[in-house]
């Protein structure tokens, strides 16, 4: 490509950040290249077919009523939602005890409670109520911009927990709620810092339920909707190097050529656009935030059955606890097929374990919990599928990136500030919905308008001399 | 390349370690290919010429009298050493006191000590007792294998220093002792865990006076001379980008070709190494242990004077204190030159601080420190090089990569665990002197002898079938 192929903005990843930036460029007028390093667009939303037709998400599949950037977006895609099934009994497993319970709980609880010793639940419960109340003293843009920060941003939540909980089952729930749930990327509770999952529980509150509805034909069909508007700009299999400003405008470079843009938009994970060379350098904030953030061990698994016979016996399908493997299990089925689905999650200490077993052996520990969980039929699944986002190589983790303690506080500034030509988006530097598909969305958007505004600024200036 | 023109082991990173490495393998006759992904050899490190002819070393420029492998290798070498400045008096700055005294304190203090307050300087020698003891106590090749090695991983150093020092000194001594002298990688001691750094004193200890001797011509000759033998075999400017097991081989991708090879030897910090893409995968723990390991944050400043005239007041050129920049810096200058040098090091959060300052800036703080140290002199050197390691693309750091709490129990047993046909090398994960010169010779020649006897072992299979 020559100069005089120069384009006006290069969007680096074509996850759904990337596709949404680079579509609202192309509408603008503004010339456009996608380069995606991995062999397929979407990220961290990917979907396949079953036999029985029915789709199922190998990545993210959920969306909430007040993510209002999605909401919009699968609207426009003319994609319909449903309400994530919810209809019978949960099972919480906990110390190898079984309780089936009319209710839920993520953050407060609704409906009734597990039989689990009152002294116990009530710890847990008034523990949550503190974390709440602290997540809420939270404001601005940005946690780190609150005045109690550094305190918070210094201990891990393991410290918060140690302090504030007295019975196994307390301590229990909010590890559970930090890696199976996930406060704005998944982490063990020591890996993580309190300001961090507190800002989780403020910027996605589990009040607004992010998890709500699912979509008819899943999540993992948006990317090629969006690119359907974009087709013969995207270039996959093509990670960027390295990225020079030269003169007014930038210099990059991938396996196979070098473009020449007046500007880029990263759409990654801060720790994953670490990888490209930049010069003039990033600043040494910018960086520390790369080497700090990581990415959440997770591995999803989906299993189907022929049909959701756990209804049968009552169950919702919903279902969690601190079995060796599986910690969290949601019914993923379409309402308008037959089929059912379970989507389960090993995340943090359990994926490691896991993940270093044989495929036999790792499907022998889902399906043992999952037995443990709803009975005996869900041993015999008749599809399986294992995604193991953490080996997934231009990815490295699910669902997002998070922080360690004193990361926010060291190098928050940084997480949004373009070095010089470049932007930035992705899920991951979202100021609300943070680590879901809204603040992708969200972030793609802003670093589009951005990208947009400056053209135009310049383009006007450019007139004024003719 | 076609698979005609296949290797039998390509060499990544053209370091000290990835050097001695790929020599060991060309003198055994093996087929051998450098691939570096920067324009230049020798990672960090580097030397540059001074008008007065005198070599000032960019990197790093120390060696101690116990570290036999790069003893040998600079025979080899032919390259002279000479004692580091050492006569005259010592300054510390503390708390904005200067002292001068005659003797030396890196761990525990030799000759006078300063004139502070007898009980402060008496509680960081006891601390420093109580943390050499608890070094002492550790074994084994790495100190993830020690029996207590998780209650001592599971806990910053800045903890330790909290529940062990009662002054002020002592506190700024051992934070002193963990960015400017480093054990293994320099860090905030809140960054740092307590294991890693008892590690460091354990693996390379400061009796052992790891910084003892300077080289004639400077450190930063040893790359191109191993080098000569390599000459054709090197390519620079040419990162690798991913690395895939196909049969009996590897299919290694760079930015310009792709190479087949029966072996690979990746002689790069572990974080960097993140940056390739494996297929198979990396273990999960191989890449918790990338995600986790970090750089330090240091940048050193070299400061060259006509003459090294602090002689003249007494003074040794070595100094340390709480400055606002400058915490360290030791004399550089070559006896055989009539040239003064001094080298001084902004790390951790000094660093930060720093480098986000304009030039001018930044000499001024480096300059108003030094002046304090040695007097209004130091204001005025003929030459003035800033090296700023943490932005080098494919470096990140200096002096070395060192591990937060937990990781080395985490994912120690990752460190050198070849990845099938994927061999390890790099001052990182040497078991002794990590974090040096001499780790990285080590583990050159270990990576380099595996790799000859795996090419060996196979050839012999082979010449059995005929």
């Amino acid at each position: 490509m020559s100069s005089d192929d120069a384009c006006d903005c290069v969007v680096i990843g074509a996850g759904l950040s990337g596709l949404v930036a680079a579509r609202d460029l192309r509408r603008a007028g503004l010339r456009v290249l996608v380069l995606e390093a991995s062999p397929r667009i979407g990220g961290r939303m990917q979907r396949t077919r079953l036999e029985c037709d029915a789709w199922i998400d190998l990545g993210g599949q959920w969306v909430g009523a007040t993510q209002d950037r999605m909401q919009a977006l699968l609207d426009a895609c003319a994609i319909t939602r449903f309400a994530s099934p919810h209809v019978g009994r949960t099972v919480l497993h906990f110390d190898a005890q079984r309780y089936e319970f009319s209710g839920f709980f993520q953050g407060f609880p609704e409906g009734d409670a597990p039989a689990i010793d009152a002294a116990h639940w009530q710890d847990a419960m008034n523990a949550w109520q503190r974390f709440d109340a602290l997540a809420q003293s939270l404001h601005g843009e940005y946690p780190h911009q609150n005045a109690h920060a550094l305190k918070l941003d210094a201990c891990s939540l393991a410290q918060w927990i140690d302090a504030n909980t007295s019975t196994p089952f307390a301590r229990w729930y909010f590890e559970y709620m930090s890696r199976a749930v996930g406060f704005l990327g998944p982490a063990e509770p020591h890996e993580v810092s309190l300001l961090h999952a507190l800002w989780g529980q403020k910027s996605a509150p589990q009040a607004e339920h992010p998890e709500a509805q699912l979509m008819h034909g899943g999540a993992g069909q948006v990317p090629a909707l969006i690119a359907a508007e974009l087709d013969e700009v995207i270039r996959v299999d093509e990670p960027v190097v390295s990225i020079r400003e030269r003169g007014d405008a930038l210099q990059i470079t991938s396996t196979r050529a070098t473009y020449r843009s007046a500007h880029a938009i990263i759409a990654m994970p801060p720790c994953n656009a670490a990888r490209i060379v930049f010069d003039p350098p990033l600043s040494s904030a910018r960086q520390l935030l790369g080497a700090q953030m990581r990415m959440g061990r997770c591995a999803k698994v989906l299993l189907s059955y022929s049909t959701p016979w756990w209804r049968e016996h009552g169950l919702s399908g919903l279902a969690m606890g601190n079995r060796p493997c599986i910690e969290l299990v949601a019914d993923s089925s379409d309402p308008s097929m037959s089929t059912g689905v379970l989507a389960a999650f090993v995340v943090g200490d359990r994926y490691a374990r896991w993940i270093a077993l044989a495929a036999p052996a790792r499907r022998d520990a889902v399906l043992d919990d999952l037995a443990q969980y709803f009975g005996a039929s869900a041993r015999h699944p008749t599809s399986y599928h294992e995604v193991d986002w953490p080996q997934e190589p231009w990815i490295g983790g699910a669902f997002a990136g998070f922080m360690p303690p004193r990361a926010w506080t060291e190098c928050g500034d940084a997480l949004r500030v373009p070095h010089g030509r470049v932007h930035w988006a992705g899920t991951e530097i979202a100021p609300r919905w943070a680590g879901f598909f809204d603040g992708a969305v969200r972030t793609g958007e802003d670093a589009g308008r951005a990208v947009i505004d400056l053209h135009r600024a310049s383009s006007h200036a450019k007139g004024k001399l003719f």
